[in-house]
Order: structure tokens, then sequence, then C-alpha cells
């Protein structure tokens, strides 16, 4: 397949007008969201929403998985600590999203690390995911499952990132989202990088998998799900950024985000520096 | 079946008295608690106990569960991210807890959402609950299993749910506490009404199965579960309510209270306003 | 078997400084510990790894425990929420971690409980963990298990302990490491012991199964396990020491924690009492 890299021109006020508007929608609409994720993330994934203004469920096994998927605004599913009966949730729910046509959001975590993992992805991928969620490296190696890709560029720079997102969203027909000191969301032709936040912020463990969840609270909440994680990621951004103005580690900076994401408002959201 | 409906009337010194002696003589036991509870709640169920001054532990698998409750003061069972070996897990101590005659708690999270759970909680209902915690949804859902009542009311007012929270009481011969703005509970024939806390509880992810565990702990220590439930619900009220005059969010808000529940005094917990 | 209870002299500077260089070489390094534990520490365990310096992977099934393993530099196996499935992978985990030579850790929480915990520690233990940590208690009823005591003396006394722990050690030829108001690490012949902290540190739910992470990430990273359990002690006791300096309750406490571990200097670490 050829490559369709997309053109990363300059900043518009459009763009965080539209960012600014998702979140407005995601809160007023306050969606259900269905957050199948690790046990890691599990705490603060629900705190975050939650504190954004969605509402999360978590609900895993197949027993309901896909009962739920019938009533949730939006599915998420996590491979941070994947376990066959936790699979077959995920695949039961991925699948009732995909059929109902609810935005469903996949985070890939560690996908390179195990055969497992690897395979799982896979699986997950046949259900077409709205959104796919990940660092550099996560990206990469599921451009490697997918074909878009030969593997994992461990020491790989933002440029190929953004080549190989776009050529792996083009692929499957979704939003790519890599998130990292810069986030990147593509749909193959379109692309957004939204730039901010602070430098500890990967000492948040689970941050990127709460990130992941509120990608699906706010493509719940619009018709684009390009505009709808990068609303998600700027509304994390904004709320990074004003958390590290006062935090003195990681600690502090994690109920900060919280605190700050309760109040947030759209014209903070909109202060975020979007390129397209 | 006829309903009993609660007589409501003004406040007495004597209530808040002796929620506050609840509260004494849970710290004076440190009541061992065996916590079957969802995995959103683990790390903040704990926490809470701890903090009170109670001694949580988690012991769910059907390999030692019922021995476990076979040491323990008081069993939880927290239906919020069930699975069949779980649900194993849970019907063991809960049938253990009440051949000892020991005090178990029924947390019926979102009961009302799926099959599998509407079947689960039946099952758990079966073995008698000294206690059930949940918010007004939840307990309506439940009285609609149980007989009391024929569905879920999304829109039940307080008054509605004050009626059906004692007719499931009375039917069930168990104390039901309901958790809201302002909390309810009830024996069938007597009741009590917490009022305090802070708007913005609601943003602290399993608060309330939290308060379900901190519920087992206060009715190990004492002989009426009614006053069991209600000093457990006034210390969370009293701790959030002097957690939130410092918080600035739903981040610092749960830690607040955390540090707020460590050194409560009785008179603080007193202070609370108890309407009988 | 025959005694070797350690001599427990005065302290000397050398100990203060290899403990600091353990924790300056652990950074260097940032090793990857597979954290196989229970579900109320998941979140603390990784969130003080990534502050420590060290980078946490939960990778617990046993569809990709033992290839997990293959890459990390260490791995930890914690009872504490125990389930044949959960007890599969540890076990798989920790014997390629034997079988690598790379260090693996033993967490025996409440191993004296239940039939299924005594009966689960007694097989990792045939996989020679690198250090067991417990708290005294729990080494105690270990020993028990191993042959080295008769039982659990629940009172038993700081002396006694330190006897037993030695004893434990020097029939499994590991580092036994047992931490409370003062920590005790030793190896049968030497021992190390670690002043300071704060009294509200046991309200802090798992931060003992946090400590055992961090040895695994410290052991890792030096060539004597008696020094990196030490090491990774006396981290968690500066940083807990200048957290209590500030903190109103155990809420503070753990996000103070974090936030000092993200910024400890070695001169720090170096300044807390270690006696041998």
């Amino acid at each position: 397949m050829t490559s369709s890299r997309p053109d990363l021109s300059t900043s518009t006020a459009t763009d965080s007008a539209r960012v600014a508007d998702v979140v407005t929608a995601m809160r007023a609409k306050r969606p259900l969201v269905q957050v199948i994720t690790n046990f890691v993330s599990m705490d603060l994934a629900a705190n975050l929403l939650n504190a954004a203004g969605a509402s999360p469920a978590m609900v895993h096994d197949p027993q309901e998985a896909a009962e739920f998927a019938g009533l949730a605004d939006a599915v998420v599913a996590n491979i941070g600590t994947p376990s066959p009966r936790w699979a077959d949730g995920m695949l039961a729910a991925a699948s009732t999203a995909h059929d109902r046509g609810s935005c469903w959001v996949l985070d890939p975590v560690a996908v390179g690390a195990t055969g497992y993992r690897h395979e799982l992805a896979g699986r997950l991928l046949e259900h077409r995911p709205t959104v796919i969620r990940g660092n550099a490296g996560e990206i990469l190696a599921l451009a490697g499952i997918s074909g878009a890709s030969r593997g994992v560029d461990s020491a790989a720079g933002v440029d190929d990132v953004a080549d190989r997102a776009a050529a792996l969203a083009a692929e499957l027909g979704c939003v790519v989202a890599v998130t990292g000191s810069s986030d990147l969301v593509t749909d193959g032709t379109r692309a957004l990088i939204i730039d901010g936040g602070d430098p500890r912020a990967p000492m948040i463990t689970a941050l990127g998998c709460a990130a992941t969840a509120l990608v699906a609270a706010c493509c719940a909440a619009c018709d684009d799900p390009l505009y709808g994680a990068a609303g998600a990621l700027a509304m994390i951004t904004a709320g990074i950024g004003r958390a590290g103005a006062r935090a003195d580690g990681p600690g502090s900076l994690r109920w900060r985000l919280l605190d700050e994401l309760s109040t947030l408002t759209a014209d903070q959201v909109a202060a975020v520096t979007v390129r397209s």
C-alpha cells in the first residue's frame, strides 16, 4: 500500500475552537463509557473520566460485556493485563460496539512485548476500532502486525511515527492517536498535533490508559473521531499543564490533574496549541 | 406485603451520640473486614478502612474465601466487576458469615444494568445480608428483584426511595442504607437520615463501595446494624465535609478525606446531623 | 539446623554509602520489573517504581508470564490476592527468573492466614527466591513452613524475628527482609538494620507490597542482594521521613512519598541510619 503522509502545516484558530467544542459536547452528553482495561489503570481511568465529566463503567466479563456494550455510548479495550477470559469480554464488547455503530477505542499496551499480546491485538483489529491510542513504540509494533510496517523500530523518530501512523490509519480506516511529549492524531489524510503538558507526566502510571478512556468519551459526543481524539488529548494536555505549574512531583501531579479536569473551561482547552 | 414506611421526625441528641459511640467502638475493636469488591474500588476501600481504623483484607478466591470468612469480623460482597469465579467466592464467604452469625454487607453495584448482575444479586440475597448499601437506583432495582417493588423507577423521588427501602428491609429482615446527597438507613420500622457532605463527592469513583466496607467494619463493632451503618455513613459525611472545606476538586477531596478520617474525633462525628 | 544469628553491632559510613550507591545504580539502569502482585497494590507499586526511577510491567497470565520474564530484569511474586491462574503465572515467571539467573522476590502476604496461601508459598519457595520481603508475622509464618521454626508467634519480639529471619535466609540461601518500625535485612550471616520512617506509614495500604517491587528493582542493579534490598528500603525510609514532615495523614503521606522519591538524592539516601 502507499503511504499517505499527512501535511503538518501551521496552527489554526479553527482547530483549537473545534477541540474545545468537543469537550463542551462531551460534558453535555456525559457519555457512559464501558472501560475494559488493565488492573493498574482502573482507579485512574475511572476517576479521570468522572472528573472530566463522563460516566465510567468497568464491565469486562463475557457474562455481561456484550449486553452492557448495547447500553454504553462507547467501549474501550485495553490489553495491558490480558488473559483469555478478559480477551473474550473485550472481543464481545468490541463486536457489539462495531455492529451498533458506536465508538470503540483500542489501547494496544506493550503489544510488541509478547506473542499473546500480538495475537490478541490482531483479533481485536478485526472488529475495526474507531480509534487506536498508543505510544510511538506501540503504534509502530501495531503497524508491523497490520502489514503497514515490517516491524518495530524502537529508535524511530517523530517523522517516522507520523508516516506509519497515517499509513496504519488509512489501512484500517480508523483514527490513530500517538501520545508522547507531543501528541499526533491522524486519520490517514488529515493530522493534528497537540503540544504541551509536563515532562513528569510519564511518571504517572497509566495516564495513557486513562487518556484512551477519555478519547472514547469524547468520540461518543462528536461525529468526527479525529476531533474527538484531539479533544480528549487537548483536555489532558491543558489539565496537566495547569497541574504541573503547582506540582512537586508525580504524586501531586496526578491529583492536581483530576482537580483541574473537574473545573477546566472550554477557553482553557482552546488555549492548547493544536497544529494541523 | 404491606409497606412499613418509617417515621421521619426530628433529630435527637441521642442518635448523634449513638453513631459517635459506634465509631469509638469500631476503632477500639479494629475489626478485620474481608472485602470482596470490584477492581476499581480496591485501592480506595482498603485505604479508607485503614485510615478509619479498621483492618481490610481482600480475599476473594473460592480456594480460601470461606476459610478466611471464618476468621473475619465482617464480610463485604460487592458486585461491581462480577465474574463467575469471584461470584463463587462471594457466595462462599457470605454463606460462612451467615452461618457464623457475623455481619455481611451486600453492595449491589449497577444491579439493574445486566441480567448477570440481577441473577447474582438474587443468589446473594439468599444468604441474608445484614446490610445492603446502594444508591437510590440500585436499591429500587433490588426492590424489584426481591418482589417489594415491580421495577426500577429511575426518576424516583426521595420519599419513594424511603418507602421502598423500608419495604425491602422489612421483607429481607435486614438494614438498607441508601446513599446520596443525604443518606437514609432503615430496618423497616426505624429510619435515620444523615445530612451533609460535599457536592463533589460523587466524582470520587468508588466512594460508595468504600462506604460499604466501612459499614461492615462498624457493624462488626456494635449490636444494632441500623446504628452500625449510620455510624459509618456519619464518619464519611464528617470526613468529606471537613475535607471539602479545603479541597479544590475530586483529586484533593479524596486524599484529604483519608487524612481527615485518620484523625476524626468522636465529637466531630457527633456533630453530623442525624435525623430519625 | 543450627541458628546463625547475625551480629548487630554499630553503624558504619560504609554501609550508608553502599546503599546510596545501589540507588544510583538502579536509576542508571532503569530496570524493567515484572510485578505479579495483588489487586490492591497494583496502583501504588507501579507508581512507586516509576517515581523511584524503575520501569514496572504488570504481566501475570500464564499465556505470557514466562515469556515476559525472559525480558525482565527482575520478577516479583506477591500472593496478596491469590487464585490458581495467577499462581500458575507466578510459578512460571519465578521459574524462568531462576533459570536465567535473574533476581526474583517473594512477598508472602498473610501466608499464615489460609491453607491455600501456605501451600502456594511452599511451591514458590521451590524456585529459590533471591529475596523474601515480609512483615514480622509473615516471616515467622514462612519460617514455620520452611522448617526453620515450628509456627507463627504473633507476639514475637524483634530479637526473635532477627534470629528466625537469619535461620530462614541461611536455610533457603536467600536474603530475608523484614519490614516494620525498623527494617531488618539478612542473608543468614550478615545483617543490616534500617531505622526511620513515619508512624503513619502502616496506614498506607500496600506500601509493603510496593517496597517489595522496589527491592526487586534495586537487586537487578547490584551484585549483592543484601545491599540491593537495603537500598530499596533505605530509599523508602528516606522518602517517607521527608514526606512525613509535611503530611497531615495517610492520604497526603502517600502522594508526598511519590513526590519525594522522584527527586531523592543519593546524599538523602545516605543520610538514613543503616546499622550492621
